[in-house]
C-alpha cells in the first residue's frame, strides 16, 4: 500500500470531535488561518463591537469541480461571502467557515483549499475566527462543501436600497460577464478549447469601498452570481418597481466566452459570475464611476450597460439586441447549471 | 405518476438562483421564518450593533437520521449553535441558516424541518435573518445538511475562561448524559427496545443566562456534544492545566441508557449530548448552582459530578469507578459514531 491508501485521506473519525478532529484542526487549519482570535479555541469566537449597523450573510459552496481555472472552492467560499457583504455596503470584518467533507477526501486537496482560503483572506485582511468540520461517509457528499458566514459594519457612506433607484439611473457592470459559469462548465465537461476560460472569482470589497466613499450617487449594488446578469437585473427591477433597459452592444463579454457560449447554445446573460457586480448609479455620477473603475484591476472592462426607465410598474427587463430589436428577459428557469458555486 | 413522482421533491433547479429558488424561499422558508429582517431580501441582513463584546459560532449539521426521538436536524441546527453561544456566555441574538439539499428530497420533509427550526427559534425569541439554499445531485448529499451561524452579545456577568479554573472547583452537569448519541444510534440501526431513548436536544441559553446572572463563581462552561463528557472534560483539563476527577457514582445516567449502552458495549461518557452542559464552579457556589438548576426543566437531573485538582500539569481526567478503582479518560479515539450531529 502506498501512503495514499493508508492514511492521507479524510476518515470518518476526523469528524467525531475526538483526537483526529483535534489533529486535523491543529495540522491543517490553524497553521494557515492563524490569527489572534484562534489562539484560544472555545465554543465561539469573541470580538469587540461598536455602535453602528452590522451586516451578516451566509452561503454554502458546493461547486463542481472544486478546482477550476481562476480559483477553487476555498477561494470561492471566501469571495462569495465577502462580495455579498461588499454589495450591501459593508466592510467585511470576520468570517466563519464550516466544512462538510466526504470520507476518503485527500488531505493534500484539503490543504490546497485551506491555503487558498487563507491567501484570499490575507489579501483582504479578513480573519477566519470560527469554524467547524463534519465528515460524512463515502457517497454522502461530493468531495467537500464549505459554508462561510461573514459579518461587517455598514460603511457610513453606504446608502443603498431598492427605494433609491429611479428612472434615468445608469446601470453599470465592473467587468465582462459569464466567465465563472462558463469556466466551471468547460472544466466539468472536460471540453477542449484553444483559449482557457478563467473564472472572474475575486473579492470585490476593495473596489466597492472606493466607489462608495467617492460617489453618493451609488444607489444599489448586486453581485451577479447564480442566475447571472439577467436574473439579478430582473430581481432588482421587480423590487424597485421600474423597468431596466440593457443594451446588448454595451454589455462586456470576452470574445472567447461569446464564441463558446454560442457554440454550446448558452446565454451568457444567465451564467454566474463571482467577481462581477452591477451598480445602479445616478446619471450624474455614472461617468465618474466608470473612470474610477477603469483604474482598478477589477474594473478595467467596466461599462454603462443600461438605464432604469419608468415602465408600467411590473419591473420588466428588456434587452436592446445588436440587431436593433428588443427582448424581455425573465428569471432563469428550466435547464440549470447545478453546482456552479 | 402520483404527485410524489412529479413535483413534490427538491429539483436541481431549486438551487440555481432562478424562479424555483424564489418560489422555494417564498413558499417554504419565509412563511415560517418571518421576521422584520426578512422583509427585504438583499445580499445580506443588517442589524443595529452596540458597543460591547460579541460572540460568533458556526456549525454544520449532518445528523443521520434527520428525524429522531426528541428532535430533528432542524431543531438540532438551532440548538447546537445557540448552545455554543450560551456556554460562551453570550445571549444569542441572530441566526443564519444555510441548506445543502439532495435532489429528490421530499418537500414535505423540508417543510417539517423548517417548521421545527422556526418553532425552536420562536421559543427563544431568536430570528433567522439570513440564509442560503444549494441543491446537489442525487447521491451527492444524504438528504439534507444545515449549517447555522449565530451571533450574540457576551453578557456583562459572564467571566468565563480556562484561566479561571482552579483546583478545588466543582464540576457540574445539568442533566443525564448519553441520551442524544444513543437515541441517534438506536434510531439509525432500527433497534427495538421497550423504552424509547429520547435525545436531550434543547436550547440552553435560558437556563445558562439565569446561572450567569446569579453566580459569579461560574468559571467555565462547555456543552457536551461530539466526544461526550469524557472528551470535553479532557479538553478542559488540558487547557486549564489541572486534573479533573469525576465520580462515576455521581454522573447522572438514565437507567435505560445505562442498560442499552452496556448491552451494546458503548461508553456513555463518550456519547454526544445536545442539551447537556458542564460547568466549572467555585466550590462556594456549587450547591447554589444545583439548587437553581433543579428548579428548571433542563436542570432537574443536575449533579456535582467531580472536582478540579492540581495534578502534575498534564490535564488528566480520572474517573473514580463505582467499584472504588480509578481509570484515566482520554479523548475519543477509534470507532466513531459518525453523523451524530
Amino acid at each position: 500500500m502506498n501512503s495514499k491508501e493508508t492514511g492521507d485521506v479524510i476518515l470518518l473519525a476526523h469528524g467525531d470531535g475526538g483526537l483526529l478532529t483535534h489533529q486535523l484542526i491543529e495540522k491543517y487549519f490553524l497553521p494557515q488561518f492563524k490569527n489572534r482570535f484562534l489562539e484560544t479555541l472555545t465554543d465561539s469566537a469573541t470580538f469587540p463591537s461598536k455602535s453602528g449597523k452590522m451586516a451578516i450573510t451566509t452561503d454554502s459552496f458546493v461547486v463542481d469541480p472544486i478546482f477550476f481555472p481562476g480559483g477553487d472552492i476555498g477561494k470561492l467560499a471566501v469571495c462569495g461571502t465577502v462580495n455579498d457583504l461588499a454589495v450591501s455596503g459593508a466592510k467585511p470584518l470576520y468570517l466563519t467557515a464550516s466544512f462538510i467533507i466526504e470520507e476518503g477526501f485527500p488531505l493534500s486537496d484539503l490543504k490546497k483549499i485551506v491555503i487558498s482560503m487563507a491567501k484570499t483572506c490575507r489579501e483582504i485582511n479578513l480573519p477566519i475566527i470560527a469554524g467547524d468540520t463534519k465528515v460524512v461517509g463515502k457517497g454522502q457528499a461530493d468531495k467537500i462543501y464549505i459554508t462561510t458566514t461573514g459579518v461587517g459594519y455598514i460603511l457610513d457612506e453606504a446608502r443603498l436600497g431598492y427605494n433609491r433607484i429611479k428612472p434615468g439611473d445608469s446601470v453599470i457592470v465592473n467587468g465582462t460577464i459569464g466567465n465563472h459559469g462558463l469556466s466551471i462548465l468547460v472544466e466539468r465537461e472536460s471540453f477542449r478549447f484553444d483559449t482557457a476560460i478563467i473564472s472572474d472569482c475575486a473579492p470585490l470589497n476593495g473596489i466597492i469601498q472606493k466607489l462608495l466613499k467617492r460617489f453618493e450617487g451609488i444607489k444599489f449594488m448586486r453581485d451577479l452570481t447564480r442566475g447571472g446578469l439577467a436574473t439579478n437585473a430582473k430581481e432588482i427591477a421587480v423590487a424597485a418597481g421600474f423597468d431596466i433597459w440593457l443594451d446588448e452592444t454595451d454589455i462586456p463579454i470576452k470574445k472567447e466566452v461569446k464564441g463558446i457560449t454560442e457554440m454550446l447554445g448558452l446565454d451568457p446573460l444567465y451564467l454566474a459570475n463571482e467577481g462581477t457586480f452591477l451598480t445602479v448609479v445616478s446619471n450624474k455620477d455614472a461617468e465618474g464611476v466608470i473612470q474610477l473603475l477603469k483604474k482598478h484591476p477589477l474594473g478595467k472592462d467596466s461599462a454603462i450597460i443600461g438605464r432604469v426607465s419608468k415602465g408600467k410598474g411590473d419591473g420588466d427587463v428588456f434587452l436592446k439586441t445588436q440587431l436593433g430589436g428588443s427582448r424581455r428577459l425573465s428569471m432563469l428557469t428550466g435547464a440549470p447549471l447545478p453546482r456552479i458555486c
